[in-house]
């Protein structure tokens, strides 16, 4: 449990904190979803931690996106085959834990996309931005975003939030039932904390039972899910895409920098030199 | 319709004014069950009355919960049977009438699960609060209500209202979906006859298509309904449960005092001595 | 494409702007239905465009209602075939274009449905009405807006919108889900003529998908639809009905005045002489 190279994690009072620290933007690159595998398959047979708790430590970020740039698993996976952090949100989904996240800083594309596969997503009032830029890029959120967004928010808002690509804040995001609610960025912390503690003392078989019953009334179907993969990977390997993500990459992409602090603004600039 | 033991009923203008009442605090008991069955029952075969409102007054109080004492048809029907207030609600959801409920005070486990059962409810913004506790126990919301938590308000929020086991107040409530809307203290009751006057006064023919044609877009699997009884049982049978209803009502539960009026936060002391 | 009678069709870098112009209310009369019928016909074989915003230039209304004078189209088509206006709006929610409703003045009846079917709504916060006075003929929005307010405000609310007939305002509908969110009336233009041309700027495949995904996960069954139009056909021809429509033509109605400035209040005034 100790040696994960993007992950902290502690455990205390059957409550684990899932600390996310992959400086400088917490890209969720191979090794932050080879430890974030690593943590749900530990998850799925553990039965002493009753709820996780997921934060970031590096400031600004809570996740920045999905790592772009090209490399084998991620950009070519088997034709079909879903996305690998489709699999490992549609996991997530399904853990017997209760699930939390803590959003201060950006959540954007898959960062994004693991919120959305949590049960519940509190947000900073004044450091917390959430977007699903991918279509900007000729993308879509395609591992179970798109589908997660219409539950939460309604197909109205799901549509806008998943085609205008931008930036929304907590209070926007609370309006729209992003996330469960905005706090104040000096209270979320306790208030996770000590909702995380109280469900924590509760009885298991109450906690089972509305984990069971709100999975069962609210589940994604695994056709949608699959369409999500095949359309993600067809898209990914037009050459106006492959276009795109090189521009991205060539142009302050995947750092700390302003091409990542206002992505939603910056992508759409393509193709200027930026 | 004048002998109703915990219920007072008033019929004008093919309006039902239905007022709970079990003071002090509006307890679930076998006779307000059985009292609910009988209205129930009538309102299956009146072809007169077109709107219910419901309201209480006994103050502070909505409705409790349901009667955990122990009593051969409350804590162990046949295992598998419906609790009796599960088959009460998914009937009254099923009316042709058009049901609302006016919440003022306290309104939790069961009187939660009966206002969400209902078509509409208005809340007053000073003095409602709504919650399910039941999750504080090793129980869930078995009459439906957990469930009908994720079509009001999502699946996020669900989780949280479900498994934290708080009173929301009606301003939250509002801004989660679980009630239509927030109102004055002083307004609710004029606004909800009103409203309920108006419906009252159109024709019957659109009223019966509004009514089938929600009823059939927002229904409930039964076999969801089912697993939620099933799980219910479960629950109530086991020790650790047993021992916390036992200290509930030991501790000051099911009469008026500290330990109602404040249930989320007594409860979740257990096993301290109050 | 230039010769609609009702329509303002103007195009530019993959965004068309429709502008509904049947002054003085915009009535959906039989000109205006057979016009959007042309353009619906277009945008199906219409590769260029990629956003439509639906927008109104009659002062005070966005669209009053279907037109409900005697004609032999309107009020006698064959029994169990879907009012035209459904059809419509079911094809309009199955374009492949992402669709856009900017509200300024009233929706109402058909107007209210139209917008349901599009994508997103945005709304003036000082000038939008929209609502579903239906209900107070004997009738109930039978071209799937029903359905579709369950979707957009969950059922609790959409009950209220449905059997209450009342116009809400922008602040209230953007609370209820019923619009993606209100605007100052000063900005909502800039708002939606900057959101339509960022879609539009975006490569098709990423639109192509989040399309394709949110339709499916939430489209409404064709089971909901049919019943639908059987029972709006069924309504409009009870004398009841029937009556109060004759009422409403001769009290004013369908032209601009008192009557359709506040449809909703007066309506339900039947059978006063006006």
């Amino acid at each position: 449990m100790s040696d994960y190279e993007t992950l902290r994690i502690d455990t205390s009072h059957s409550v684990m904190t899932v600390t996310l620290s992959n400086p400088p933007i917490n890209l969720e690159t191979d090794a932050m979803m080879a430890d974030l595998d690593r943590l749900v398959t530990f998850l799925e047979g553990d039965l002493e931690t009753k709820v996780v708790v997921f934060r970031s430590d590096t400031p600004g970020y809570f996740m920045a996106h999905f790592d772009i740039a090209p490399g084998p698993t991620r950009i070519l996976p088997p034709l079909g085959a879903p996305p690998m952090h489709g699999v490992l949100h549609t996991r997530i989904s399904h853990l017997d834990q209760v699930t939390i996240g803590e959003l201060r800083g950006r959540a954007r594309g898959g960062g994004s996309e693991l919120l959305l596969a949590l049960d519940m997503r509190f947000a900073s009032r004044e450091t917390a931005l959430i977007g699903q830029p991918e279509i900007i890029l000729g993308l879509h959120a395609g591992a179970g975003g798109t589908a997660r967004l219409v539950q939460l928010m309604g197909r109205g808002r799901a549509f806008e939030a998943a085609l205008s690509g931008l930036d929304y804040d907590a209070d926007t995001a609370e309006r729209y039932g992003w996330i469960n609610r905005a706090l104040p960025d000096t209270e979320i912390r306790d208030f996770v904390d000590r909702l995380a503690r109280r469900i924590a003392s509760f009885p298991a078989s109450g906690i089972a039972s509305v984990k069971s019953i709100i999975n069962r009334t609210s589940s994604i179907s695994s056709s949608v899910l699959s369409e999500d993969s095949v359309r993600f990977w067809r898209e990914i390997q037009l050459p106006e895409v492959q276009e795109r993500l090189a521009w991205m990459l060539a142009n302050g992409g995947q750092t700390r920098g302003p091409m990542e602090d206002d992505l939603a603004t910056n992508l759409a600039r393509f193709p200027e030199k930026l």
